[in-house]
């Protein structure tokens, strides 16, 4: 395998979708943004309508970050047309979806905290795709994947959008809060200690400075961030779901954060996850979240509420959090085979 | 300092106490108990009474451990002996009490899983030193100590019982559950994968072989325990606060947990925490229980509740939740002064 | 910051260089490689010559990786530009060159197990970057930058070639070999007792697979990547520096390793060394591999064998060895101002 | 399993052995030393002669350690008691020896930094011993046993007495120093950076205060510890074997060092090694000295001059260095059963 760039079979556009519902969002982020539409081998050629497959970062990510290049490994824009090419699967439009903002990310919710990722995602970019693409303009057909973060955008979207979305895929997706959050507010409180236990003097101090020089900004950065999402004022001020000096959880606020968990979703949206006709699930057995209990618990809550056993598919694999872009073509093949066309 | 035991300057009697309250405890564990009794210099010389200090182990100990060595330190009975000898603080009497059960501890509570702890403290053991040795028998003139789960069981104890303990001192005591406890249900259920999600297994075989020669082990027996004097069935089972296969909180078991945090104690026990005269709280700013957070919480707890300042000493300190018990005398001296007497 | 790609002020031309010497390499590796070439604003407008700074990569690195974008962080490409296009330094030339090879480096070193690299760079690359842009062609003018394995590149080739280099910059520069290698025998050693000791069972093993998904796979790739730079047999297989059933050196395989250690290096290159103008050394106080203090006995050598300090510049930061990028414009600025011109 | 002292089936003898050697020691350290002399069940009620077996401390322990209580395990003191109480092995008598000091031990050597307790172990408590016991006083019937430095010592006694000793056990003995000792070189300089890269400072301030209360300590004591043991200046001066501003080892100090390594030691000891009748030898797959790769170059070592493999027992087994205490039994019985009788 060589380490340069590979010629893809199929093709990537890679242009810029200027977002109306983006415009004046609360962070002053840019509301033009990068979409990257892959059509598969024999697109240019045919006539053919495709299902799609939308793709969306974990936090921090955004979506030139998709050609990145590591060690002895492929980008997914090279699996992914692969998977393609190969005949191994029937060819889908795979849309690479920007929801990136100032911190770090927007969970692909509307929030107060950062702009309507949510609607964007929905209202603005499937319409913008399906009206320039030869796309099947239906649920049945249309799927939404995603890691980490992204795994919980790819959950939550098809709950929140059954007429939009009928199958995803969840790499290692945020879920059972308890244990993938919750364990970060103890080392937050202490990190605050040197802020005067308020995270807004650490924020203006990442601002300042070189990102990631500290080994305070992960953690906080993505607890801010969360909270602009999950738990924002009326105002947009993020508010956290714990007590700066102490890390216990604060009540009301922290509720909100779980009204956002998937494992507690299911019972609310149980009409939209009975839909979907695909849903994948799967993680690391040495996940740093617990982002496999996570995902054991959202298997189990589907079946809980009766979703036929053969739409779900659930792995469970030797590997931390990170580094595990290899499944994403899994992943990929699985939803072109199961989306109707 | 040579390494080997120094003659002390008060008298340690070193006996056994026999527990009416233990005796039938659903466990099996002894009911005859050791009991360690200091007496300060001078003691068999007058005819003072003396304030008495109870100092209770963590989880796992009991009370032959004050005996062992560690390499360029002594054990706390001569440290504790120092405190007096050296004429720093004024006379105490001290009570080394042995609460061990076969889980490895009792959490000092009583329990339909572990046996009546809490009563045989209170109602057997300090009867029983007040009856032999010459104390001042009253509650102004008792205090309680211990770190870790004796850190909890001296917060608890006074608590619940006023009318007996008038002072106490916590070092990294546990509390604030949610930091030092709902951590440990991801790696418990990742750990239950080895035994088909079944702690019971897991007890047969940790019961079977060495013990703490597998990395669970730790974990897994202060899970169970905790389970046992916490959230014990009606029949004594105990009953784990989380899904054993995901880690989800139990809401209902958890619940049970929870009440017994001295954080959320406070408020129903405002009335004997006002009696005390002297609390002592410290922790280690590393703690990896995050006790240091737990401390602060009960900390400004007591303050909410108007506990007034001057009765409290507060103190972080750089280190971890282990090798601390150079703070024992620090807080013991506290005390001696504190006490009535 | 927007965290897509920046618009150049000056403009970076990719294109690939035919090499004569890498043809048939031991790996049958590419003998077409990727070369980026940075030209400073205000090139294309006038007929001034440059400076020049090559930048090589760490171990595992490629130079399509100068592209990946990480959170709130930009490329060295773009930083590097900047340093030129805010007027903070004078304009270079800088080339960005590809020596990778099948084992993920080349240690940028001719060897029977890799290629003839270090001849690729010196007597192909240079070349072919003078006669193709308007380059200052004279080791005072002449530089070279690298990070990790890229830093002990920047320090062996200007020793064995001051008719070429005449001033470098190391970042976390691999050197001080007790200190950054042996203590990876020990975990090599174990490792390969899943390979029944033979490291070639593994290397079959990882190829056959998805790359980095065991925990062994970084460590044994560097050792036998090594091996293949510094102890290749003269058949080019290489030979480890340890006894893979125990970890203990092997004394005269490991000889060939120290060999190539820069510290040790310094009396035998003393008077290349004397003829360098600037030479920047930095390192993180954390870096797992201890090139903190390989970085100190670098400096330490320099000054013992007479370099003059002011043409040092010597830093350790806060940090470990990953995420030192930001670190990277410092020097090149720090170089340009220090370059013949 | 009873957390409290249990009842010896045999007797253990407390007493001082008061040594001529030790006085006047270069660190000042006490010349009467503890010894525990345990008599195997029988011993009182007969006139047989037994066997001796000699246990010895690792770094940091000194003898009254073996009383120490740890959580569901037994105390040495006991489990060795029941071996010869249970019938498992015939009787033995079991000489545990102090040959702790003000660094922290003396890895059973004489050296001019801190004493000559190699030659106190020999020529004064075997002799000691003989004198006061019915033993068979001859090398076929007199071992010697211990973890770690006492590992070590159990290994070179015999090399260097073997007309004392004729059998040993070593449980993750100090060997392949390579890998045990010099990985320490790097942290520790680290570590004197707070200390003007002047160990004498940290010495200082290690006494000033609370001992293990800064990370650093546990390694620089070791480390000066041990220079005092095989690299004493002839004032006794502890020499490092490092650079202590960049840790790089110091040639002529180190290979002090390495002529005290037992995989080193083992040709210029042949002959005594082939005069062993029982050598046990066994580690932990995960001791964090990589003691596991040195157990197995000692027992290659042993192999390749042609020690006869029947008489030598040899396990790795699942496990880090700490808590192996379960293991001395073993080794206790096998040898028990190995020597003359």
């Amino acid at each position: 395998m060589l380490p340069w760039d590979a010629e893809l079979a199929g093709r990537l556009d890679r242009t810029v979708i200027d977002s109306t519902l983006l415009r004046d969002n609360p962070l002053g982020d840019p509301h033009q943004r990068p979409i990257w539409v892959y059509l598969p081998p024999g697109y240019d050629d045919g006539t053919d309508r495709y299902p799609t497959v939308y793709v969306i970062q974990g936090y921090t990510g955004q979506v030139t970050m998709w050609a990145n290049r590591t060690p002895y490994r492929r980008p997914f824009i090279e699996t992914a047309d692969e998977v393609f090419a190969s005949g191994e699967a029937p060819g889908c439009v795979v849309v690479y979806v920007d929801a990136w903002t100032g911190y770090g990310g927007s969970q692909f919710v509307d929030s107060a905290g950062t702009g309507a990722y949510h609607s964007y995602l929905c209202d603005e970019v499937v319409p913008w795709v399906d009206a320039r693409y030869r796309t099947i303009a239906a649920p049945a057909s249309r799927a939404i994947a995603g890691k980490s973060s992204g795994g919980f955008g790819a959950m939550i979207t098809p709950m929140l959008r059954p007429d939009l979305f009928g199958a995803f895929a969840t790499h290692a997706g945020d879920t059972l809060y308890e244990l993938c959050y919750l364990p970060l507010f103890g080392p937050a409180a202490r990190q605050l200690r040197d802020y005067d236990h308020d995270i807004g003097n650490w924020w203006a101090d990442f601002r300042s400075r070189t990102a990631f020089t500290k080994e305070a900004d992960q953690n906080l950065l993505m607890l801010l961030g969360c909270s602009a999402c999950f738990s924002a004022g009326p105002d947009g001020t993020p508010e956290l779901p714990f007590d700066p000096r102490t890390g216990a959880p604060r009540p009301d606020v922290w509720q909100r954060w779980l009204a956002w968990d998937p494992v507690r979703m299911i019972d609310r949206y149980a009409e939209a996850l009975h839909s979907q006709r695909a849903i994948w699930i799967d993680a690391g057995t040495r996940d740093e979240w617990y982002l496999d209990l996570g995902a054991e618990a959202f298997r189990i809550g589907l079946e809980r509420i009766g979703v036929p056993a053969e739409r779900i598919r659930f792995e469970l694999f030797d590997a931390g959090h990170g580094a595990i872009d290899y499944r994403y073509p899994l992943a990929l093949s699985w939803l072109s085979h199961q989306l109707e066309r």
